[in-house]
């Protein structure tokens, strides 16, 4: 980059690190780096530790996939919740989502990706055989399939849905959360999908 | 903050540390912390790294309070800068603005902020004696006073003339980048505060 040339070259190497986090331009890098090199020495060695302890300390939870500090992560190594019900999502950051509504009581599965032919994903990439070992000593239930709503998500919870069909096994309910309007929608600003979705599953009021 | 509860220890600390960056809200932090999650660890090593080797190596300009990694900056240790004029900017930041413009080939003189009275920053909290001193030996013979052009950035510009009158050295001239219009705007556009700065300053064609 021709704007790194006139910085000092410690200060640019860091421009570069931070340029390559997702939604930080070459500009919002030269901001932060001008924060850094303002803050004193000890705050901005607290984040480069926080960086590092987060990958030295973080590994995937042994049972579910999720991020764990032990060998299994905060919800798997909890006794209070639900063995019965897995909710399956694609990463991470979805399992913290659903935690957030603090609704959901069961465990989950993390499936680290979904299923994607053009980016040369597929079932094998992800822990799918994982989820499939979970299921069959009969202690699950209900299965909330709760991949993201789009192309992907959707064939990926097709997928697990025929492998979990093709267990055959009674009593194992496999469920996807609903679609719908989104709480606090004006109905004029929705778009058809989003409208038809949300009349064909109608409910009683 | 609420949300951070359900994220493991590692990874709430990280968010915490990403947030009290400028520009950085809750939501964005952890969309980087996602990203420092997911990425190999030798990458979110070099951000760290990065972070620690700018602290580590960079220390004020000994001659114009500027960045530098060794004792002096890169400008001041450069033999092809004229000496004869100095620009004095309040942050390092608006040094390397006018270094990317490749016109200046003067030296700089970092104030390290600005005077407010508000801000409980007073003359003396700034690097203007160690300019006055760089003056005194007769190399200079312009100064810029490129701080910026808002109240504060004025008052420091106008404290910093009038201690340069106050010297009644002859043939050492004192100025100030031009105000006017912006290249590239469109003249409706503009305040009006900026076009009576342009008319006043109107030029020969």
């Amino acid at each position: 980059m021709e704007r790194l040339k006139t910085y000092p070259q410690h200060m640019a190497k860091l421009i570069t690190e931070l340029a390559k986090m997702p939604g930080v331009g070459q500009k919002t890098a030269e901001r932060l780096a001008h924060y850094i090199l303002r803050i004193p020495p000890r705050e901005a060695m607290e984040l480069a530790r926080a960086i590092e302890e987060l990958k030295k300390n973080v590994r995937n939870c042994s049972v579910c996939f999720g991020i764990a500090e032990e060998e299994q992560c905060l919800v798997c190594s909890n006794p209070r919740r639900d063995p019965s019900v897995i909710c399956v999502v694609e990463e991470p950051k979805d399992l913290w989502s659903i935690e957030r509504t603090g609704q959901y009581k069961g465990l989950y599965h993390v499936l680290q990706g979904h299923i994607s032919p053009l980016e040369d994903i597929h079932p094998e990439d992800l822990t799918v055989e994982r989820l499939m070992e979970r299921l069959s000593n009969g202690t699950v239930k209900e299965v909330i399939l709760a991949t993201n709503f789009n192309v992907e998500g959707e064939a990926t919870a097709l997928y697990i849905q025929k492998r979990i069909s093709a267990l055959g096994g009674p009593g194992l309910k496999v469920t996807r959360p609903a679609r719908g309007i989104p709480h606090g929608s004006y109905l004029e600003y929705l778009s058809s999908a989003v409208l038809a979705d949300a009349l064909e599953g109608r409910r009683a009021f």
